[in-house]
C-alpha cells in the first residue's frame, strides 16, 4: 500500500521516525506497537494522501487501500463495521508533523448506526453506554463533518436533562438518550435535507474528508502562519479501533507525564477519570484523580497492578524516546491501552532539571542536554519572584485586579505611576514605581528603565512595551484589557475598583497577574543559589552549573557581557560571562562628582583649561577601570572610548543651565551659547564617537592613559588583567589610523600588549572592513547603530510606523530585537569575510543588543564571530544559544 | 644613447609623443625640430635619468652621454663651451610630463666665465650685453644652484643703480655691471668659501643636479600632491643653446597664442618685448607690446616679415597639435627661434569656442570637441554677470573694497546682512541680500539659499561656503582676508572703510572682487542667447547648441533635471535636460493657499476629515503636475511621492501655532500636542517617505490620483506626456509592495503605462536590490541620504568635524559634493548589478546632488546608470561629464 500504514500488535507498517509521512500521532502509535505496548489497532492515512486529496479529491487508490485496511482490521479484531457480529467502532483523528493542538478535527465512536447501536447494547449488556456513545457520535459528526452548530445539540441535550430533572449527563436515562438521538436525527434532516448517515462506510469517508479539509480551515492556517509550519506539509489521518473508558466503573481514561512537568522531578505525574471518554477530561466538569499522590483514591492505591503496568510503559517510552513523554491512555474493563505518546511540554524550571537529569542518568549526551533547554526560558529562572506566601495571602483577600499577557517574566511591586516623567520624579525620591500606560512608546524608554515593572492596557507579546521590557529584563504585563488607563483623572479603572497614581500595585510578569497592594519580592531562587554558591545535587544551582560546564566544553563561540560597573561585571561573571564585550565609559562621567569636570572640559575656553578639567577626570576613570579589570581578572575587558555627543553632558533646561552657570562662575549666556552651538538636528548621525576623538584628541588620550595606568596598577599587584581598547563609530581606516596616531604612543609607552580594535556600526565601516582590518586588532559589531543607519530607522522615532510594519509583516520581526539577517546581516557577513581576508586572526564580536537574542546569535555563529556580548541577565540565554548554534550540525 | 635625446634641425632623437620620457617641454622642442621649425638646438636628459640620479647620483653613463652631446652641440653650432672661439652658452630648464609652472628651477646664460664673457663681448661687439648676461647668470646660478638668497644680489644691483643714478637696470653702465660682477663673486666666496665656478662644465653639472633636485623641493612636492602628479614621474632637463632677445634693438622675446585665450576668437594673440630676456616679461617692469592689434608699434606693423613667419609657425603648430598653442619665442638680430610650445590655457568662454571652432574647421572630431571642454567651466558661462560698464564706473570711482577667492562664479548685488536670520527677514520684505559671514556653517544654509550671493572672511575653495554655494549655483567669494566681520557692532571692516548691515554691496564670484554699492546684474550672455534662441555663427548660443548636438550624438548616458515647477523645468530643457529626474511634490504644499489644507490633513481627527482636506489638495496637485508634464512634453518626468516628515509642515514657534489655531478654530493646545507628538529626535531617520505612505495611504493615493488625472488631461489635449511615479525611502521589497498595493488600482484604472519605481537611498535597499527590483520599474539613487545613512553622517551636523576631516585628508573630498566611491559607491554598484540580475531592463538613475558632479558622473557611468539628474544650472555640466565618461575609452 502507498497511502495507508497499518499498526497493531501483529503488523505495523510505519515507525517512530516517519513523522513527516504519518504525522506525530501516527508515528507514535506505530512505534508503540513495535515496542509491544498495548495500542488499539488501526491504520494511518499519510500526509501525502492529504495533499493529493486537497488537489484532486479522493483517489481510487486511496479508496481501495482504506477498504482493504478496514477488512484487515475487522479480521484481527473479529469485529465488523458493516455486517453482523460485534460492531467495529472507530476513532478518526488528525495528526500533522508537529502538534497543532485543537486546530483540526476528530470524530469518535464512528460506526454506530441505528442497527449497530442495538448490537453494541446487546453484546456489552450496557444499553445506556451504547446510546450515550451514539448520541456523542451524532453530535460530533454533525458538527465536524456536516458543519452544524454544536449549540443546537447542546440545547437539545439540556432540554432532556431538564425534562428528566437530571443533574448531570450521566444521570439521563436510556430512554432519554434514545429520544435525544431521534431529536438529533430530526434536526440533521431538517437542516441538511438528508437523513443522518446510517452507513458506517459513508461515515468513515465523511470523517476522513473532514479531517483532510480541516488542514485548510482558517484557524489552522493562522496557526501555521504564526508558528512557521509549511502549508504543504498536510495532515495524516489516524483511523483507530475504539476502546471505551466510559464502559463502567472498571473503565477510565487519563493523561500522564513521565516526570513532573512543573518541577522536572523524576516521578510519574498524571491524572485520570473513571468511566469517562477523553472529552470529559478536557471539558473539566469532573475533577480528575491523580495517578500517584499517596491519597487513597489515586490510581496507585485503587488499581495497583494497572498502575504498575502504566509505570512500566512510561519507563519504557521515556527510555525509548530518550525524552520526557506526555501520554494518553484508556482502560476498558481493566485492560490498559495507550492512545498517544509525545514529547511533553514543561515549565522552564522543569526543562533545565529534566535535561540535566536525563544526562546524569546517561540517557542523553551533554550536547543533547544543551539542545534540550530553550535559551529564552532561562530568563524566567533569573527573574525576580514574589514571596509566595505573601502573594497567596493577598490574593486570598480578593486583591487580584486582572490578568494580562505575561510579557516579561519576574515580579515587581511599587507605586503606580502613569507617566515616564512621574516615574523619574518618584524614583528620584527613592520610590519603587510601576509604570502603567495604555501602551508605551519610545518616549517612555527612560521611565521604563527607571520603573520596577511595566503594565499596559493594550498590546501583545511583541508590542513595544513587551519587547523593550524583555530587553531590559524588566517584569512586564501587557494587554490587560480589564483595565482602563485614565490619565485625565490620574487613575486606572478596573471593573469594580479605581486606583490613583501613587497607590501600591504589584505585577507578576511570569503569570500575567495584576494585584492590588505591595508584595515583597526577592531575587529568583536560581540567582540566590548562584550567589550562595549552592551546588548540591537536585538544586537549581547544581543544574545551572552543570549545564554551564557542558556548554563550556561544547561551545565554539564565547559569551561576554556589556557591563560598566564592577558589580555588574561580577554578576555577569557569576552567570557565566567570559569577559566584558562593552564597557561604556560615558556612564562613568554622569556621576555627581564627575559631571562638573566633564562640563568644564566642554565649556573650556582654551586648551589649558580643557587639559586641566581632563586631568581632574583622569583619577576617577583610572579608579573605575582598575576595579572593573580586577573584577574580571584573567578575562578580557573591552573598554569603549567616549561615544555620545558632548551635548548629552550639558543641562537642557533653562533652570539647570542657570544652576550650572552659578557653579561654574560664568554667565548663563555662556552655557546657553555652548548648548546652542552643540545642538544637532540628527544627533544619531552627528559629532560623536571617534569624530570627537579626532576633533578633541585630548579626551581619548586621557581615557587611554586611565586604562593603561589602571592596568599597570593591577599588574603591579600581581593581578592578571586583559584590557582591550575599542574605538567607536569608525567609518574608514583613515579615521582609525588618525585616532591610533594620537593614542598609540600612550599605549606603547606603558603596556604594549593592549589590543586596539574598532566598532563596526556604520555601514561604510562594514563595506570597507578589508581596509579597516589593517589597523584593527578586533571588530565588535555595534548592530544597534548598524541597524539604525543601514535601515535608515531611528529607533527612538520608529513608534509611528514600526509596530504597524511588524503587524502587517512588512518587517518579519522587530529589527532592534532580532537582527535583520537579509539586510543588515549582509553587512555583517561582508565585514567578517573581508576583515578575515585581510587579517585571518582578527577577533570578531558583537556588542549590540542582538548579542542576547538567540535567533541573532545563531546568525552570528554562522557568520563566524568569536563572541557575542549582551546584558548580564541575558548571558545564560546567550551561552545556551551560542552552544546550540555550534551544535546545530552535529 | 639611453638618457640623452638630441634635438636640432639636423638630428632629433625624440618626438612629441614622448612626454613621459622627455617631459612636455622636451617633447615639444623635439616635435618642433621634426617639423622644421627654427629651434635653438640642444638635448634633453630624460626623466628616467632624473629618477636614477635621485636614487644613485650621477651615473658614469649619464656623464659620458652629456659630454658627448655637448661635443655634438659644439660641432653643429661651431661654438665652444670650454675652448677658444665663439662661446657656447646654454640654458638649462626643467620639464616634467605635465606643466608645473614655477615649481622647478631654470638657469640661463650658462657657460659664461671670466674668460668667455670677454670673448662674447668681443665677438658680439656688445660689451654691455655680455656683462649684463654674466651678472644675470651669476645671480641666477647662485640662487638656484648654490642656494643663496636672491635679495642679497638684488640689493647689490640696487646699490650700483643708485650710485650711478640709473633709472632702470638697462641704464647701468658697463663699468657698473663689471663692478657688480665682482661684488657678486665676492659675496659668493664669502658665503660658500668657494669662488664662483669658472668652469662651464662644472656650471653645467651644477645646474643639471639642481634641476633634478628641484623635483623634490617642498613646493614641487606639494604641487604634485594637490594635482595628483606621481612622485615617481621625475623631471627631464633641457639643455639648449642660448639665443638672445637682449642683444639690442633687433632682438626681443615674447609669448603668443594661436587664438585669443580670453574669447577664443581665431586670431593670433600675443605680446613681446624688444631687447629683453624671458625674465623681463615675467617681472612685468616694462609694458609689452602686442603682436597684432592694428597699432603702429605692434609686431605686425614693426616687423611684418618676422610677424608673417611667426604666424606661419603658429598655424603649422596648431594644425599639427590639433589644439590651441601657447608659444614662447625669441628673435636675435631678426632671426626667429621657438623656445616652447604647449597647449594654451584659456577661459571657459574661449574653451567652448575653440573646441567648437576646431571641430567646425575639421581639425578635430566631434568626440574630441566634447572632451576638450572642462564640464565645470560651463558653470561660469551660465553665471549671472554685472553690467560691465556700470561695474567699471563704480570701480573707477575707487569702490573696490577687497578681493577674495572666486569660489562660485556669477555676479550678485544686494544689502549686506550678517546673519542667516537677517537674510530671511529682509528677503521676506522683497530685498536682495548678500550674506556676509566670517565663515559659514550648516545653520546658515537657509540664509545662503535666500541670499543672492555669499561672502566670507575665511576659508578656501573647498570651504563650506564655497562647496555649498557652487552646489546652489550662487555667486560666492571666500577668504576675503582684507575684511573683518564684526557681528557685535553689526558691521564689516575694511582697511579704510566700515560697512553697516543694510548697506549695498556687490560681489563678483568670477573674479573674487568685493565692491561697495549696487551694480546692476543680468543673466549671463549665454543664458540670454539661449532664451532668445540665438544660433548665429560665432555666438555662444550657436557654440552651445552645436556642442549639445554632438553630445546627444555621442553620449550613452542621459541627463535629467531636478525641478519642481514648470518654469524650472522649461529652463532645464533649454539647457539640454532630457527629462525630469526628480520632482519634489512637497514643495507644492508650502504655498500659502495649500499649506492650511495640508495642516488640516495632519491635524484631522478622523478619516473623513483627513479625506476632506486631501480632496481640497487634489486639484492643486493635479494642476501643478499638468503644467509640469506639459512643459516636458515627450520627455519623462519622475514625480516623487511625499517625502518629508509631517512635522515639517507644522509651525514651530509658539506664536505661529497660536495663529494656526485661530485659523483652524481649535485651541492652541491641540496644535501643540500634535507638534509634540510628531517631534522626532532624528528626523532624518524618522517617520517619512514611504513610511508615511504606508501609515497614511490616503496621502499617496491623492497624489497618484493627481498624477493620473493630470496625465489624462494632457493626453486628452493631444499632448504626449510621460509621468513616472517614484516611491521614496524604500528599505525592503515588502514596503514597496505594500505601497503598490494601495496605489496601483488607481494607476491601472486610469493610465496603465505609468512606470512605478523607487528611490534607492537607504543602505538596506541597496543591499536587497535584487528583491526590490522585482516590483520596481526603475531605481533612482538618492545618494544624499544614501551617503548620510551609509557614512552615518548628518550633513546638517557635520560642521564640527567634516572640514577638519577634509583638511587632514581623513576624507578625500566632501562626500556630499563628490560621491564616496570606495564606500557608498560600493552600495551603488551592488544595487545596479543585483537590480539588473533580477530585471535586465530596469532603468537606473541618480537624483542626488552628485548627479551634477563630473567626478561622480564618471563613476555612475562606469556603474551602468541610464541617467543622472541634477539642478537645472548644472545640466550642461552633467551633459558634458556624461558624454566624456562615455568617450573615456575611445
Amino acid at each position: 500500500m502507498t497511502h495507508v500504514y497499518r499498526f497493531s500488535k501483529e503488523v505495523t507498517d510505519g515507525n517512530g521516525g516517519m513523522k513527516n509521512i504519518l504525522g506525530g500521532k501516527g508515528a507514535g502509535l506505530a512505534e508503540m506497537c513495535r515496542l509491544g505496548i498495548p495500542v488499539p489497532p488501526g491504520f494511518t492515512i499519510s500526509t501525502g494522501a492529504c495533499l493529493d486529496y486537497l488537489e484532486n479529491g479522493i483517489s481510487d487508490q486511496l479508496q481501495h487501500e482504506v477498504a482493504q485496511s478496514v477488512t484487515w482490521l475487522e479480521g484481527i479484531l473479529g469485529k465488523s463495521l458493516f455486517g453482523e457480529g460485534q460492531p467495529l467502532l472507530l476513532s478518526v483523528r488528525s495528526g500533522a508533523r508537529v502538534s497543532m493542538p485543537g486546530m483540526m478535527d476528530t470524530v469518535l465512536n464512528l460506526g454506530l448506526t441505528s442497527a449497530t447501536v442495538e448490537r453494541l447494547a446487546e453484546i456489552t449488556g450496557q444499553r445506556r453506554f451504547a446510546y450515550d456513545s451514539y448520541r456523542r457520535f451524532i453530535q460530533m459528526y454533525s458538527n465536524v463533518v456536516l458543519g452544524l452548530d454544536h449549540h443546537e445539540f447542546e440545547s437539545r441535550l439540556e432540554e432532556i436533562r431538564e425534562a428528566e430533572g437530571a443533574k448531570q449527563d450521566k444521570d439521563i436515562s436510556v430512554e432519554g438518550l434514545m429520544t435525544l438521538v431521534d431529536r438529533y436525527k430530526e434536526y440533521v434532516l431538517h437542516e441538511t435535507d438528508q437523513p443522518f448517515p446510517d452507513d458506517p462506510m459513508e461515515q468513515l469517508w465523511g470523517s476522513i474528508r473532514a479531517v483532510f479539509d480541516s488542514w485548510n480551515n482558517p484557524r489552522a492556517k493562522f496557526y501555521r502562519k504564526i508558528n512557521n509550519i509549511g502549508d504543504n506539509w498536510g495532515t495524516a489521518v489516524n483511523v483507530q479501533s475504539m476502546v471505551f473508558g466510559n464502559m463502567g466503573e472498571n473503565s477510565g481514561t487519563g493523561v500522564c507525564f513521565t516526570r513532573d512537568p512543573a518541577t522536572g522531578e523524576p516521578v510519574p505525574y498524571g491524572e485520570f477519570l473513571v468511566n469517562a471518554q477523553g472529552e470529559d477530561v478536557v471539558a473539566g466538569i469532573r475533577t480528575p484523580l491523580k495517578i500517584a499522590d499517596g491519597s487513597p483514591d489515586c490510581m496507585e492505591a485503587l488499581m495497583p497492578s494497572l498502575y504498575k503496568q502504566l509505570c512500566g510503559i512510561m519507563e519504557l517510552l521515556e527510555k525509548h524516546f530518550r525524552e520526557m513523554q506526555d501520554i494518553e491512555f484508556t482502560y476498558e474493563n481493566n485492560v490498559l491501552f495507550m492512545l498517544q505518546t509525545r514529547t511533553g511540554k514543561r515549565t522552564s524550571r522543569a526543562a533545565l532539571r529534566i535535561a540535566v537529569d536525563l544526562c546524569k542518568e546517561g540517557v542523553i549526551s551533554e550536547q543533547e542536554a544543551i539542545k534540550r533547554v530553550e535559551p529564552e526560558s532561562m530568563a524566567q529562572l533569573l527573574a525576580s519572584e514574589f514571596d509566595e506566601a505573601a502573594k497567596q495571602r493577598i490574593l486570598a483577600a480578593g486583591n487580584l485586579l486582572g490578568k494580562g499577557l505575561n510579557a516579561g517574566p519576574g515580579a515587581a511591586t511599587g507605586k503606580l505611576v502613569l507617566t515616564a516623567d512621574k516615574a523619574l520624579e518618584l524614583a528620584a525620591e527613592g520610590e519603587d514605581v510601576i509604570l502603567v500606560r495604555a501602551e508605551t512608546s519610545p518616549e517612555d524608554i527612560e521611565g521604563m528603565h527607571t520603573a520596577r515593572g511595566i503594565l499596559t492596557q493594550r498590546g501583545g507579546m511583541t508590542s513595544h512595551a513587551a519587547v523593550v521590557a524583555r530587553g531590559m529584563g524588566k517584569p512586564c504585563v501587557v494587554g490587560c484589557s480589564q483595565m482602563i488607563v485614565d490619565p485625565k483623572n490620574n487613575c486606572i479603572r478596573f471593573t469594580d475598583r479605581v486606583l490613583k497614581e501613587g497607590e501600591p500595585i504589584s505585577i507578576d510578569g511570569t503569570t500575567g497577574e495584576v494585584i492590588l497592594g505591595e508584595i515583597p519580592t526577592e531575587e529568583s531562587h536560581l540567582v540566590r543559589q548562584l550567589k550562595a554558591g549552592e551546588r548540591k545535587p537536585g538544586t537549581q544551582g547544581e543544574e545551572f552549573s552543570l549545564l554551564r560546564e557542558w556548554v563550556s566544553k561544547h561551545t565554539k563561540m564565547l559569551v561576554r557581557a556589556n557591563a560598566d560597573t564592577p558589580e555588574d561585571a561580577a554578576f555577569a561573571r557569576l552567570l557565566g560571562a567570559e569577559g566584558i564585550g562593552l564597557c561604556r565609559t560615558e556612564h562613568m562621567f554622569f556621576q555627581e562628582d564627575r559631571i562638573l569636570h566633564i562640563r568644564r572640559m566642554i565649556l573650556a575656553g582654551d586648551a589649558d583649561e580643557r587639559a586641566d578639567a581632563l586631568n581632574k577626570l583622569l583619577p576617577y576613570q583610572q579608579g573605575d577601570f582598575y576595579e572593573l579589570l580586577k573584577a574580571m581578572e584573567n578575562l578580557p575587558v573591552t573598554i569603549r572610548l567616549l561615544d555620545p555627543p558632548l551635548h548629552e553632558f550639558l543641562p537642557q533646561t533653562e533652570e539647570l543651565m542657570e544652576e550650572l552657570a552659578r557653579n561654574m562662575n560664568v554667565t548663563p549666556s555662556v552655557i546657553k551659547r555652548r548648548v546652542n552651538d552643540l545642538h544637532e538636528l540628527n544627533p544619531m548621525l552627528g559629532h560623536r564617537g571617534c569624530r570627537l576623538g579626532i576633533t578633541h584628541p585630548e579626551i581619548y588620550q586621557m581615557q587611554v592613559k586611565a586604562i593603561c595606568n589602571a592596568a599597570k596598577q593591577a599588574t603591579d599587584e600581581g593581578v592578571t588583567v586583559k584590557p582591550e581598547i575599542m574605538v567607536p563609530l569608525i567609518g574608514s581606516h583613515k579615521e582609525l589610523d588618525k585616532v591610533k596616531e594620537s593614542i598609540m604612543p600612550i599605549v606603547e609607552a606603558s603596556a604594549p600588549d593592549i589590543p586596539v580594535g574598532t566598532m563596526i556600526e556604520i555601514p561604510r565601516a562594514a563595506l570597507t572592513a578589508d581596509e579597516i582590518a589593517q589597523s584593527a586588532d578586533f571588530f565588535s559589531f555595534g548592530t544597534n547603530d548598524l541597524t539604525q543607519c543601514g535601515m535608515g530607522i531611528s529607533r527612538d522615532d520608529s513608534g509611528g510606523f514600526l509596530p504597524q510594519y511588524i503587524d502587517e509583516k512588512i518587517i518579519e520581526t522587530d529589527p532592534f530585537k532580532s537582527l535583520d539577517q537579509d539586510g543588515i546581516g549582509k553587512l555583517v557577513r561582508l565585514a567578517c569575510s573581508d576583515g578575515r581576508a585581510t587579517k585571518p586572526d582578527i577577533k570578531l564580536g558583537v556588542c549590540g543588543e542582538h548579542g542576547g537574542d538567540p535567533r541573532s546569535i545563531s546568525f552570528f555563529y554562522e557568520a563566524g564571530l568569536n563572541y557575542v556580548s549582551c546584558s548580564p541577565f541575558r548571558v545564560p540565554i546567550a551561552l545556551l544559544a551560542a552552544a546550540q548554534a555550534g551544535l546545530q550540525d552535529d
